[in-house]
C-alpha cells in the first residue's frame, strides 16, 4: 500500500478492510472470532468490537503460521468448524461465507475457488470426472494439462478443526521463503484421504488488496452495494457512481441523493430530503423534507423542511429547528435556529441561540472571541437583525427586537427596541473630480 | 420503484419517462397518439403534450386490456398501422420506431425483439429455417430446446389495425393473474396463418424501468447520448459522464464544459462560453466568451464576456450586460448590472439596479427588506461603493458618486458627490496588555 | 474536432497531443525530432519543446508527402531508423515506440499492427505461414478471405532510411484524393522484396483523436493512467475515476486526494496533506499535512499543516506560513499569513502582509483599492482584527495591536493599541409597534 497504516486498518466505505470481513463473517454469528494481528496491532486493536478476540503473530512466518496463532487462542472439539478468511478480502459477501460454513459432516474442508482469466502463481483446483474436487495442485508442482485449468484457489476455507490442527503440525516451512503455508494444509488432507469440497466466488469478491489502486477498486464495489441497496429501498440516486455513502450512514426511502453527496458516520436523512449536488455531510442528521446543496454540514442537525445553501458551512453543534433556513455563505458553529428563523445570506453565527421567525441579516456577525475567551448572544424570537450588525458577545438580544443595519451591539437590547450605532451620513460634493484627475494623473504616468 | 409518483412520471434527464416514449414515437409523425393511463393519472396528463390524447383504464387489467382502451379511443382503418410502446422504455430510439413502422403490406404485426444473456421469463421468439419469425412461445409452454432460444419477444409492435383489433377480442384472462396479456395477440395471429416480421433492438434500448436503479442506468444513457451529440457538434467536455445536462438545454458548438455541471431546464450556453468545474444552472442564459464555475444560477442572463464565480450564486432576476463581473461570495437577486460594472467580492445585491462601469466594493449590501417589505437601489454608472457599504433601501446613488467604506446610506447621493457615515478613529494605547492579562489569567485558570 | 484550433493543439490531461506523442518518441532519444505542421502552424510551433526541429507541409497532399517533407529537413545514413508516428495519437506508450524502435538490421520496416473488432476500411495484414508478415493489403484490393483479417496496419513505422527514401520516390498520387500515402510504401517494399517486421498495439494505443469525444476519451485514459501511477506510488484516492490530474503536477506519496479535484499546472502537493473535495489548484503550493478542500487555489502558497476551507479563494501570490488558516468565504490575493495567523471566517485580504499569530476577525476587508490604485496592508504580529474592520489602505497595523468590531480603520495603529471607530449604541423602546403596524398594513392592503 506504500502506507504506514497496517493495510487491514485502510478505509473502505467508511470501514476498514477487517471490519467488512469481521461482518461477512459475522452472517453466521460464530461462537468466537479471532483476528490475528502483527506490525501495527496497536493501530488494528482499537477498531475491533468487543468480542474480537486477537492473537499476536510476533514475526510473520506464514499464513499457516498465523492459523496455529489464532487456534491456540480457541478451544475446540475436533468437529468444530473453523472458518479462515484474510483480513483484506472487503468484498466478500456474506452469501458466501455463509455457503462456506455449510461444510458437510463427511468432508475436512471447504475451500474457495475462483475462475480467473489468467490464474499465474494460484495453486490449481482438480476435480475429477464427477467434479468433486481431489486436491489443488501448487503451480510448481503443476503438469503441463494442470496449468491450464483456471479455477483456483482462492485460499479460504472452512475446515474440520481436528483435521485441521492435525495437518497444521504437519505443514514445514521448507521453502525459498521459509514460511508455513496454510494451503499445504490441502495437500496434505488430500494425501490422507480426506474429502473436500468447493464453494465457487467470483475473482472479486476474493479479491485481496495490496495496492491503493485495488483499495480505491474495493471502495467503489463496495460503495456501488451500499447504493444498490438504497435505491432497492426506495432512494433516488440521479449518478450513484458519484454518490459516496459510508455503510455507516442511514438514507430512508424516499431521499433524493445528487452527485458529489459525502454522507459519512453517523449521518442520517430522512425520507422527503433532497441532499446535493455537493453536499459533505459527516455526523449530522438531515430531516424529512429539508433541502441541502452544496454545503458542508459537521455534526449539525437540519430539522424538518429547512433549506441550507447553496454554499453554507454548519459546524458541531447547529441545530436548526422546522423550517428554518441557513443560506448562502453562511457559517454556524454551536448555534440553534428557532422554528422558521432564517439567515439567509453571509453570516456568522457562533455560540448562538436564535429563537422563532428570526430574520438574521445579511453580513451580521456574532463577535463570539475576544481573543481569549468564547463568550455567547442570545436573540429572541420575532427579532429583525439588521444587516451587517455586530453582535459583541455576551448578549441578549430581545423578543421582537430590532437592529440598525450597520451597527455595532455591545449592549443588551430590550423587547420590541430598536438599537442602533450609527454617525450621521455626510455629503461632499464634487468628489468625482478628486478620483477622476486621480485616474488622469495615474494614466499620464503609465 | 418504491415512490408514489406513478412510474412514467419519474424524471431521466430532465424529461419524465413517458415523454421519452413520445418523443420516439415522434418520429413517425403519428396520425393521433394515445397514451393509457391508470393510477395517479392526474400527475402523468399534464406532462403530455397538447396533442396527445389519453384513454383510462379504470383497473388494470393487463397489456392487452390496456391496448384495448386505446383503440376505444381511435378511429381506424383495417389497413391503419398501430403501434404500441411501453411508457418505461425510455431508451427506445426514434430509429427503433421508425423502423418498427415500416410494417410490410402482407405481414399482419411488427415486433421488436432482443438477445438476452438470460431469456428466462420471457416469450422466445421462434423463426423457420430461413429465419422468417413464425411465432413466440410464451416460457410455460416452451419444449426444453425452445428454452435455449435467447431471442425473446420485447413486448413492443407495429400491429395492422384490423388483424389486431380482431385479436385483441379472442385474447382470454384464463390466466393466475386474470389479465388480458397484448402477447397472446401474436400467438393467435399466427394460429390465424398471419405473417410476422421482426427488428431486433438491443437490450439497452427496450429496457423497462422498474426500479431507481434502473432509472439511474436509464439517466446515465440518455445523458450519455445527449452529451455524445453534443461532442459531435463540437462542445468540448473534459468528462462526458460527470456532465449532466438535461434535454431541454442548448449547448453551442465551441462551448467549454468542465464536470460537476448541472444544465437544467431553458438554459443555453453560448459558443466560447466556459462552464464549471461544478455549476447548477437552471433557466439560466450564459452569453459568448462568459466564464462560470463554482456557482449556482437560477433564472439568470450572463451576458457576453461575462465572469461569474468561483463562488457565487445568481437567483432570479439577475442580469449581467456584457463584459461585468460577479466575484467570489457574492449572491445576486433581482438585480442588473451594467456594462463592466463589477461586484468582486463577497456583496449581497438585491433588487438593485447597477449602472456601467460602476464597483462594488466587497462587502456592500444592499438592505432591500424592512421586514415586511423590499425595496429597490438604484445605482448609476461610474460609481464606486466603498467596502461594507450599507445600502438602505429605497435609495438611488448618482452617477460617478462614491461611498466610504463602512458607511451606512439611508439617503439618496447625487451625482459625483462622496457620501460617508463614520466616526473617528480613537486610539487606546496599551490595550495589548489588557488582552494579554486576560489571557494569561484563562491560563491560569485551566 | 468541430474547433479552430488545430487537431494536434487540443489539450488533453495538461498537454497538446502532439507533445504526448513527442514525449512518447522520447523514450528512443531520436537524433533529431521534426514535427510536420500545416494549418496553423503558428498555434502549434509554440507548443514544441526547443529541441524538436518544424517541417512546413504548406498543402496537405497526404501522408507521404508530409513524410517526404520531414526527410528533407534531416540529414540521414541509408541505415538510420526513422520512426513515423501521427501528432494525433497520444496514447502510444514509451513502450511501443521502443519496442519499434527494434527494427532487425535485415528489415526494412517494422510496422504496428491492430487487432480490430471492424477492420472496415482499413489495410489488413499478411501473414506467412511461419506468422511473418509478408505485406499489407489496402481494403481496395482485399481478397474476400483477406477481408475477413482483422489485424490491420496502424499506419505508424519504424523504417531504414535508404529504403524509405526510395519507396516514396515511387509513391504515386493517382488515386480519388490525390493524395501521396505513407502506406503505399509498405507494398512498394514488399513488391521489392524487402521483409517486414510488425508490433502489435491495443487498438486503444493507436486510437487518432478525431472527434471531440475521442478527446475525453483520450483524456480520460491519460488520467487514468497518471493516476494509477501515483496510486502506485502510494497516493491515496478515493474515487481515481473523477480526479483530474494533469501530467506535469506533482503529487507525493502519501497524500490523500478526495474526488471532484482538479490539479493543473505546475502544482505539487506534499506528503500527508489531504485535497478535496472539490478543490481546483492551478500553479499551486499545498505543504506537508495540510488540508485544503471545497476551495480554489490560483499560484497560491500553502505551507506546512495549514488549512483551507472549505470555500475559500486564494488568488495569485497568497502566501500561507506554517499552521496558518484560511477558513471559509476567506478570499485572498498577494497576500501572505504569518505561522499560525488565522482569517477564519468571510474576509477579503488583497495586497496585505499579515504577521504571525495574528488574528483576522470575521467580516474583515482590506480596503485596497480606491477606484485608481492597489495600495497594501501591513498588519503585524499577535494583533487581533475585530470582526468587520475595514482596513483602508495604505495601513499599518502594528504588532499586538486591536481594532474593534466593526471599525473603518483609516489612520495606522501604533503596537499594543486598541483602534476604534464606532457612535454610541441607541436604544428605541417600542419600535417593534412600528414595524408591526406596517406588517398589518401591508397585509390588509394584500
Amino acid at each position: 500500500m506504500m502506507s504506514e497504516l497496517p493495510k487491514v486498518a485502510h478505509l473502505a466505505a467508511g470501514r476498514s478492510l477487517v471490519q467488512w470481513v469481521l461482518e461477512a463473517a459475522s452472517a453466521v454469528e460464530p461462537t468466537s472470532t479471532v483476528v490475528v494481528v502483527g506490525h501495527g496491532s496497536e493501530m488494528v486493536a482499537p477498531m475491533l468490537p468487543e468480542h474480537v478476540q486477537t492473537a499476536i503473530q510476533e514475526v510473520q512466518l506464514g499464513t499457516g503460521h498465523a492459523t496455529r496463532a489464532a487456534l491456540d487462542v480457541l478451544d475446540l472439539e475436533d468437529d468444530d468448524v473453523v472458518i479462515v478468511l484474510y483480513g483484506d478480502m472487503p468484498l466478500l459477501s456474506k452469501d458466501l461465507v455463509r455457503d462456506l460454513a455449510e461444510l458437510g459432516g463427511q468432508f475436512s474442508a471447504r475451500l474457495l475457488t475462483s475462475v480467473l482469466e489468467d490464474p499465474t502463481g494460484y495453486g490449481r483446483v482438480i476435480r475429477d470426472a464427477s467434479g468433486s474436487v481431489v486436491g489443488v495442485v501448487e503451480e510448481r508442482d503443476c503438469s503441463e494439462e494442470q496449468r491450464s485449468i483456471r479455477e483456483v484457489n482462492a485460499g479460504v476455507y472452512a475446515f474440520r478443526a481436528g483435521p485441521l490442527i492435525g495437518a497444521l503440525a504437519e505443514v514445514s516451512n521448507d521453502n525459498r521463503q521459509g514460511e508455513y503455508y496454510l494451503t499445504d494444509v490441502v495437500g496434505i488432507l488430500v494425501s490422507k484421504g480426506d474429502r473436500l469440497q468447493a464453494v465457487n466466488a467470483s475473482p472479486q469478491e476474493v479479491m485481496g488488496i495490496n495496492s491503493q489502486d485495488q483499495l480505491a477498486q474495493a471502495g467503489k464495489e463496495l460503495r456501488r452495494r451500499i447504493n444498490a441497496e438504497l435505491m432497492e429501498s426506495g432512494v433516488w440516486m440521479l449518478d450513484p457512481e458519484r454518490t459516496y455513502i459510508d455503510e455507516s450512514v442511514v438514507v430512508e426511502p424516499g431521499a433524493r441523493i445528487y452527485p458529489g453527496v459525502h454522507l459519512e458516520g453517523s449521518t442520517t436523512v430522512a425520507a422527503g430530503a433532497t441532499v446535493g449536488p455537493d453536499v459533505f455531510a459527516v455526523d449530522s442528521i438531515i430531516g424529512p423534507g429539508a433541502t441541502v446543496w452544496y454545503s458542508v454540514l459537521r455534526s449539525a442537525v437540519v430539522g424538518e423542511a429547512c433549506q441550507v445553501g447553496p454554499f453554507a458551512s454548519l459546524r458541531d453543534g447547529t441545530v436548526m429547528e422546522k423550517g428554518s433556513k441557513i443560506g448562502t455563505f453562511v457559517e454556524t458553529k454551536n448555534t440553534s435556529l428557532g422554528e422558521d428563523a432564517k439567515a439567509s445570506h453571509q453570516a456568522y453565527l457562533g455560540d448562538a441561540t436564535i429563537g422563532a421567525r428570526t430574520n438574521i441579516g445579511a453580513g451580521t456577525i456574532t463577535c463570539n472571541y475576544d481573543g481569549v475567551n468564547k463568550h455567547p448572544t442570545e436573540i429572541g424570537d420575532d427579532a429583525f437583525i439588521g444587516s451587517d450588525t455586530m453582535l459583541v458577545a455576551p448578549l441578549r438580544i430581545g423578543n421582537r427586537a430590532t437592529t440598525g443595519a450597520g451597527s455595532v451591539i455591545t449592549q443588551d437590547v430590550s423587547d420590541g427596541s430598536l438599537a442602533v450605532e450609527r454617525s450621521s451620513q455626510q455629503e461632499i460634493p464634487g468628489y468625482a473630480e478628486t478620483r477622476e484627475k486621480r485616474k488622469a494623473a495615474k494614466q499620464a504616468e503609465d
